[in-house]
């Protein structure tokens, strides 16, 4: 989708009556995916027996034509690289698999075996905490779509081109080792523990208002917190704090080991002020902060409504709806989102266009 | 680092001392942030006095000599666009910021106000629940390599530059518009609600041994679930239940939907069972699983030390550990992790090799 988002020519090629995912929830009222919908916008439909050989050799010949694949289900001879190769020489192959060993792997999955759900949570919780954001998904179809528009670059200045493998599980590896969470274990023997909303080697934390909304307030730099301290009433608190404790709070380090007593201190002004005294006070600060919302909030909020990055989609059977396209603006502008297509929809247009037939 | 990752020569320019994120947790015993060596692999790096007129001039020249800009600092005149477009015409200039509107926002206050943190963590739990992963910066850092890459692309066909923006709460507010998180909202008036561990619309959730090792479990399509209950020895007590409720299994809705007395059947049979009878029973099914394991578990596993991904990498002051390079391989090789530089030491070398002088 991205790379249709682009400006690519994507055809999504499935089975005759859909994959896996082409009922998958949500749904709308008339048992339409809304899911689907979302994540195929702007891309071309066919669909084809690929069981029979017709159907095989057609769609090796549309690859041939288009030349470059992206698919999810490795180890089918007959579009692997080495057959397709043939007929394409400098194809761009790229198979999505669960893990790099081959063996099976979705999100949900991948995340369990990460490290992720066993520091997401409540400080007090037992047992894992999965993610509801599917991360590794996310993250695996840029990298590909990435991984694309790389070897599109190097085709087009060698001629060559590229059989590329990616693994969900190691996109996840990566990702994890990046951040420092495998690494710290592998140069300090050890890992950080379950620490709540709390934000790692930083301050940062979520605070309730007097009339029960939740904020996330972070201080990342020394003005941040200074800020956070005036707007609380607790400057004089913190400096006698800092004195009795002896410690630096300039040093993020040190606001993060003494986060649970400035908690205390802060949590005292947000519990005896409203969501509007809250927001308005945060507001006139350099704080970093935001209210918790509700995604059924966030869809009527300006930050939607309001926003260039969303446009009215006419989607059919699903209806009309603000619908997002690239997050990244060029030249000022963004390029709406297209309508994903009816299934099946281009399986007579599509190989009159890339064959002749 | 994505864009060095892929053989660009990419140059980090800090402030003198190094920027906020230059002693960012986690840290060595002595002090050196794990963290920041993690995210600059393979950059170069200069510190420069960018409050002086010498300082943001050399910048400028060398911002004019590289022909491409990824900042996160928007609004400074010095480096804007219109500014270095008079001295580079066909620039490509990416601004990374918060929010679309100019306002600030990091990854946790965007996810805060994005609706992700009110329907993760467990299905009791009151308040929301943060990420440990941050997702969006994670994404954000993606597009921008993307958009870098669709912008070489687009100058290398016409000779045009780009003035690109990025705004971190764009990329969090589509991605849960593409997945459908917004779109229902919009659509059928409303959101699901918190599930725990469960995943929505399919059948999936964590399952705990006798031992007390947490599994995660998903049967995505009618093979998956039908090797789950034979596993389980729970195929005709499914079948019954069935019959009793009057519904067809084989649709993942339902699976869905009735989730709560099939997760009692088969939590038995897990509860019976040891982990290592557990993981050789998944094993062998076509069931899509895997154990919950801690960050310090992953780092020492084969699925890290015995991937072609990770190699050991001797940082600077850190030590030698193993580290990833990125997650796709090309034509069966993967381009090795290189260290993250000393923080200003390519002072002279850059301009030097850029500029000449």
């Amino acid at each position: 989708m991205t790379l249709a988002q682009l400006g690519a020519e994507v055809v999504r090629i499935d089975p005759v009556g859909g994959a896996a995912d082409y009922h998958r929830w949500p749904l709308t009222a008339g048992g339409d995916s809304i899911y689907w919908a979302g994540l195929n916008k702007g891309k071309r439909s066919m669909e084809v027996d690929m069981r029979s050989p017709d159907g095989q050799h057609l769609v090796q010949r549309l690859i041939a034509a288009a030349g470059a694949l992206i698919t999810n289900v490795a180890g089918r001879q007959w579009h692997s690289y080495a057959e397709l190769r043939a007929l394409r020489p400098d194809l761009i192959h790229l198979e999505v698999v669960g893990r790099a060993d081959g063996t099976t792997g979705v999100d949900y999955t991948v995340n369990a075996a990460t490290g992720f759900p066993l520091v997401t949570g409540p400080v007090d919780h037992v047992g894992p905490v999965n993610h509801v954001m599917p991360s590794w998904d996310v993250s695996c179809g840029l990298y590909a779509a990435l991984a694309i528009l790389a070897a599109l670059r190097r085709r087009d200045a060698t001629g060559e081109g590229s059989s590329i493998r990616l693994p969900l599980d190691d996109v996840a590896l990566a990702t994890a080792a990046n951040l420092g969470f495998l690494t710290e274990a592998m140069v300090n023997g050890d890992q950080r523990p379950r620490l709540g909303n709390a934000i790692y080697g930083q301050y940062g934390r979520d605070f309730t208002s007097s009339d029960g909304e939740s904020f996330m307030v972070v201080a990342l730099t020394s003005r941040h917190f200074r800020d956070l301290t005036e707007l609380t009433g607790t400057t004089d608190a913190v400096a006698a704090l800092a004195d009795a404790l002896g410690v630096d709070f300039t040093d993020e380090g040190r606001r993060y080991e003494h986060r649970e007593v400035l908690n205390e201190l802060f949590a005292q002004w947000f519990g005896s002020h409203s969501a509007a005294e809250v927001s308005a006070a945060l507001s006139e600060s350099s704080v970093l902060w935001d209210r918790y919302q509700s995604f059924a909030e966030v869809a009527k909020s300006p930050r939607v409504t309001a926003n260039p990055l969303f446009e009215p989609l006419q989607q059919d059977r699903i209806g009309t709806y603000l619908a997002p396209g690239l997050p990244m603006s060029v030249d000022g502008g963004h390029v709406p989102a297209a309508a994903a297509p009816v299934l099946g929809a281009d399986n007579s247009a599509v190989p009159a266009e890339w064959l002749g037939e």
